[in-house]
C-alpha cells in the first residue's frame, strides 16, 4: 500500500511528540520513559493503518506496544486514531524498520509482530523483505531470548521464502498455520489486521508462523 | 489406504525373492549386490501402489531405487507391475519403515522420498507419523550428509506438523512449496503419485518440502 503524501500528515506528527516520534534513535534504551508504566514491550514493524496494534494495546493494558511505519501519511492515519483514544500503552514511530538496532537496545523488546509485510517478489528485491536475514539479525539483537516473532501473511511466495529464511537462520518454529482462519483454537485470540480482513474475505488462506531465536538442541 | 489381505499376495512375494525382500536386515550394507550396477541409492517409505517409484526408476536409469511398503497386499500390487517391466534399478521391500537403521548401513542411502504419508492426526498417534523425530533420526542415520528428504502431502495438519518437527530437529530447509502444482518450474520434473493425482484433481493444494541434515551455520 503506497499512499500519496497528504499535506496535513507531517504537521500533525510534529505537533504530537508525546504520541509519535520520528527520531527513534534518541530513545534507544529509554523507551520505558515514554509509557505510563514499565511493562513488557512489543513492536509491530509495518503497522499500516494500525488496526492490529491498537486493538492489541486495548486488549492488553498489561503490556506496552510500539507501532512502526515508514510512510508518513500512513503513520499519521494511525496517529489520528491514537489522538482520539489516547491509549497509554501505545507509542508510534514513523521510521524505517531496517534501523531497529539503532532504535532499540539489546533485549529491550519482548516480542515482534510482522503482518502482511510487502512481498517484494522479485529475486533482486529479496533484501527488502522483512524476513530477509539482515532483518532477522536485527530482531535477534533487540529482542530478549524468550521473545517470539509472529508473522502473518496471505502471500504464498513470501511465506515460502520466510519459512526457508527463518529456518536457515537457525530460528526455532513454535507454531505454523497454513490456513489460520480454519483453526478454531488459534482464532480464539487472533487479532485481525486491515489486510487480513480484506484477503480472508476473498477466501484466501492466511499463513502464520511463531518462531524464536533460542538455540536448537544440537542433534 | 488399508487393503484387505489378498490370498495371492504372500505367495507372489515369496516366489520372487530377486525382486522383493521381506527380510531387509539381511541386506544391510549389501544392497548394491541386488542391483545390476552400483549407483546412488534412493528409497521411498510408504510407496503405496508404486506409481511414483516406478516412474522415477524409469526416468533415472543412472540411479538405484528401493520402494518400501508395510502392507503385504499393497507391496504385492507393486511387485506385479515390476514382474511385467523388470526395471533393473528397482528393488522392493515389504516391511515397516520404522526399522530403517536395521535395514541400511550408515550413509548407504543418498536420498529419501515420503509421499502422502498417513497423517495420524490424533495427538497420541504422533509417534507414528513418518516425520516424527524418531523417524528423522533414522533417516539421518542411513543417509549420506548431502542427501535430502523430499516430502509431499495434501494434508495440511501433517505438513504444519512436519515443518515444525523437521525445523525443531535441526534440519535445513532447501525448498518449500505451499501449492506445488501452481509452481511451473517445480512441476517440470515433478513425478505424480496415485494420491497426488487424486487430491490435486479435487483442487486441493499439494505441499512439498526438500530438507537436509547438514549442520546449520551457527548464528
Ligand atoms: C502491506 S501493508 C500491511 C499493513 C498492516 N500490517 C496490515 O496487515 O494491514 C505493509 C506496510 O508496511 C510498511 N512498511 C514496509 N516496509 C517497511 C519498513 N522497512 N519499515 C517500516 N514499515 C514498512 C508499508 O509502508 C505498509 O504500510
Ligand atoms: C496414504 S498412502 C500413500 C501412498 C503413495 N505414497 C502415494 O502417494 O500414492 C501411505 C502408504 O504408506 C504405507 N505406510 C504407512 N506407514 C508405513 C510404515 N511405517 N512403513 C512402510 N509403509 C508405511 C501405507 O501402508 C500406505 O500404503
Amino acid at each position: 500500500m503506497r499512499l500519496r503524501n497528504k499535506p496535513w500528515a507531517k504537521p500533525l506528527i510534529d505537533g504530537n511528540p508525546d504520541l509519535i516520534v520520528t527520531n527513534p534513535n534518541e530513545y534507544r534504551g529509554k523507551w520505558e520513559t515514554r509509557f505510563k508504566r514499565s511493562a513488557p514491550l512489543f513492536i509491530e514493524v509495518g503497522m499500516g493503518k494500525g488496526g492490529f496494534i491498537i486493538e492489541l494495546a486495548r486488549l492488553h493494558p498489561e503490556n506496552n506496544y510500539i507501532g512502526i511505519e515508514i510512510q508518513t501519511t500512513v503513520a499519521a492515519i494511525v496517529l489520528k486514531k491514537q489522538i482520539e483514544i489516547k491509549l497509554p500503552n501505545l507509542q508510534l514511530i514513523c521510521a524505517n524498520g531496517s534501523g531497529l538496532s539503532e532504535y532499540f537496545e539489546e533485549n529491550e523488546i519482548d516480542g515482534i509482530f510482522l503482518n502482511f509485510s510487502d512481498p517484494w517478489p522479485k529475486k533482486r528485491q529479496e533484501k527488502r523483505r522483512l524476513t530477509y536475514r539482515t532483518f532477522l539479525k536485527q530482531y535477534q539483537n533487540v529482542m530478549s531470548d524468550e521473545g517470539t516473532i509472529e508473522f502473518k501473511t496471505d502471500n504464498r511466495g513470501l511465506f515460502e521464502y520466510s519459512l526457508k529464511s527463518m529456518n536457515n537462520y537457525g530460528m526455532n518454529f513454535e507454531q505454523v498455520f497454513l490456513d489460520l482462519h480454519k483453526n478454531e483454537e488459534a482464532m480464539l485470540d487472533n487479532v485481525m489486521t486491515e489486510y487480513e480482513e480484506k484477503f480472508s474475505k476473498k477466501g484466501q488462506p492466511i499463513y502464520k508462523i511463531v518462531a524464536n531465536f533460542q538455540k536448537l538442541e544440537q542433534v
